[in-house]
């Protein structure tokens, strides 16, 4: 059974915050300072180049990628760390339409975070022979799945609205259907249990920085499924993704496994932060994460609807089909966001109307929630709200 | 006039040691630690997702690259930061490519680095429609560039034995032939003076741990020639380069100028890094720097060849086709590196027979010079390489 008092305290929280935006870019872990302090003096400063070797940096991205993976079913050797997750996202859809040859329909849904979509319009447009992006709504996708698809591109949890796909029951119909499907898990892994081999998923990508509390800008992942890896020829083919990378050959050839997918130089520091937030990770069960954010946010939405009638659920209010976030419609939400974090209660906004909420019971509990509500509640009724340097628009929100 | 000795106290060098290895990865300013610390506790613990705004985190990649441009004589909002080297090759090349219709080859010379002929071998195959890669010696680029070629794509510096392209005279002729120029700047940038827009280069892509300082995994910059950028439609089209990414649409339209290059999330705590060498470069005239590094690299080839006639220069003799590294031939060149290591001067090996050098001024003066010179030729005037410990390969080399 996870300890969550114990947990929280291994976060640094300041001091009158709410946090909930946790889905959007984690806490710091109270570790995290004397280690990173640690490899920049210790190995940065004093081994220099040396610590590719002695500091382990080399095969830093593979051993946090295997820690990465044990948090989304995924077995040792599949999983490896770098670059943004719209890079992954890149690397695996072109990976991806290489082993389904003969079709050129990628389907994704317009609740996929929107870089996904992006990167796989400007895939689309350098392959050009007749490749499509077909973009349905995220109930239609089901029936979308036709044999001209190749790929299924989705995020399990849609970011505005927390809905939840069914990630096993749509990556069977894709296979029955002769597709493959690239799976990003922004929003899924640290979220709530994920089983990427279980339900088949062929490739997987997600960032860190969210759930997983790898800090600003901490790299990405990507898992590609057993099945397929010694098939793929990786886009994005760099020289760390060779077969022998300090042999400086011209050709290039994929290196081995999962290896291949890496790219370029890795990021150590924030590798290296990143694996401090694992270290706590070690500590918790992901079922009892799921358990104990159900009930955190079936409580956040009764109190709320209790207190705030002008606000409506944008969730599923069915959590089986829901991530560890909830958002609700609101009319002048952008402001209604300012004044929250004004008073302490940190979520986000997501145009046009969507105030959002992350529940990570890591460090959120009950008495958090109840304190939340209550804010809200307040700056609701007492419109608080509708005052000028709310609505001032910051680059962010 | 630079002050060396001042600029050689800002960084950390640990005792002992002979640091001739800053052309792979450049050693710790001194004030890192604590900017580093105050970032992770103060913006990232303290200000969390607020810290987008606040910190100035979403602006860093381009205020960051306008200290760069500085550094390759490229104008304020050329240049942003991002993704790893073999990435930003990558985008600039699909970009030069799309800007010459009709052409199908791309140049390169056998002595760019492999992942720059990597990740142009990927791009070609992903774009079909028979794109070519020629691949000739660095002395026969210039008679190969003809009027099938789309786009030359160099490494100015080679790697392996520090010959230097004429950038600007390459350019020129690249241009006159119809074709357009990327240039890696990896062993350029804070080399020596680096001009792009007086080269009339048209894309520009460097490292920024190297002879800049950023720390191992720092995140490469593009730059984009002003003639170019506004009609360039960037290949990896993330969200960060969309003109309005907060909006969430579903389409992609390119940002203004240089953001469109942006991908994904920017790594925070490695430009924050950055930033720290940044400011000591700011005290650091290049011109100074390129002038004390050929004093070096002369007292060091003078004193090589005099004391070990094993080794043969595989560098130019000739500083002005040089760049700030100096390369030896030698037979047992992996275990001579292991032993010059051991006994304090760190440089690096290069498969097959290349034992190399970066001087770097900043923090390499004339008595590490002759020290280096002295320990190399006591090793191989006593075979003190000839040992088994010094034949064990490692990884990183």
């Amino acid at each position: 059974m996870t300890d969550f008092d114990h947990i929280k305290g291994l976060f640094h929280l300041p001091e009158g915050v709410i946090y909930l935006d946790g889905n959007s870019l984690g806490p710091l872990p109270q570790a995290a300072p004397a280690r990173i302090a640690s490899m920049v003096r210790d190995e940065w400063g004093d081994m220099l180049i040396r610590g590719w070797n002695k500091a382990g940096w080399m095969e830093q991205p593979g051993r946090v990628g295997d820690r990465i993976g044990r948090l989304i079913g995924a077995p040792p050797g599949t999983v490896v760390m770098g670059d943004t997750l719209s890079i992954k996202v890149y690397q695996a859809l072109a990976s991806a339409l290489d082993i389904v040859p003969g079709r050129n329909v990628v389907l994704t849904d317009n609740g996929n975070f929107p870089s996904d979509i992006y990167m796989a319009e400007g895939l689309i447009r350098s392959l050009g022979a007749g490749h499509e992006l077909r973009i349905v709504d995220p109930e239609a996708v089901e029936a979308a799945i036709d044999d001209r698809v190749a790929v299924v591109m989705l995020t399990e949890v849609d970011y505005r609205t927390g809905r939840r796909h069914d990630m096993a029951n749509l990556t069977k119909i894709a296979h029955a259907a002769g597709a493959v499907c690239v799976w990003d898990l922004a929003h899924s892994a640290g979220a709530f249990p994920v089983d990427v081999l279980g339900a088949g998923a062929d490739f997987a990508v997600g960032c860190t920085y969210k759930y997983l509390n790898g800090g600003p800008g901490a790299p990405a992942f990507i898992f590609v499924s057993p099945d397929h890896i010694d098939k793929v020829q990786p886009a994005l083919s760099g020289w760390l993704g060779h077969e022998a990378p300090f042999a400086f050959d011209l050709d290039y050839r994929a290196g081995s496994g999962i290896e291949r997918m890496r790219v370029g130089t890795p990021p150590v520091m924030a590798l290296t932060a990143l694996e401090t937030s694992l270290d706590i990770w070690d500590q918790v069960d992901l079922a009892d994460v799921r358990a104990r954010s159900i009930e955190l946010i079936d409580m956040f939405i009764a109190g709320v609807e209790a207190g705030c009638p002008s606000l409506t659920l944008a969730s599923p209010r069915d959590a089986s089909i829901r991530g560890s976030q909830v958002s609700f419609r609101c009319a002048d939400g952008y402001a209604v966001m300012q004044a929250l974090i004004d008073h302490g209660v940190i979520g986000d906004f997501r145009a046009p109307d969507i105030i959002r909420f992350g529940f990570t019971p890591l460090y959120i509990d009950a008495n958090d929630v109840k304190s939340a509500v209550s804010i809200l509640e307040n700056i609701m009724t007492q419109r608080l709200w509708d005052q000028p340097r709310y609505h001032e628009r910051q680059t962010v929100t």
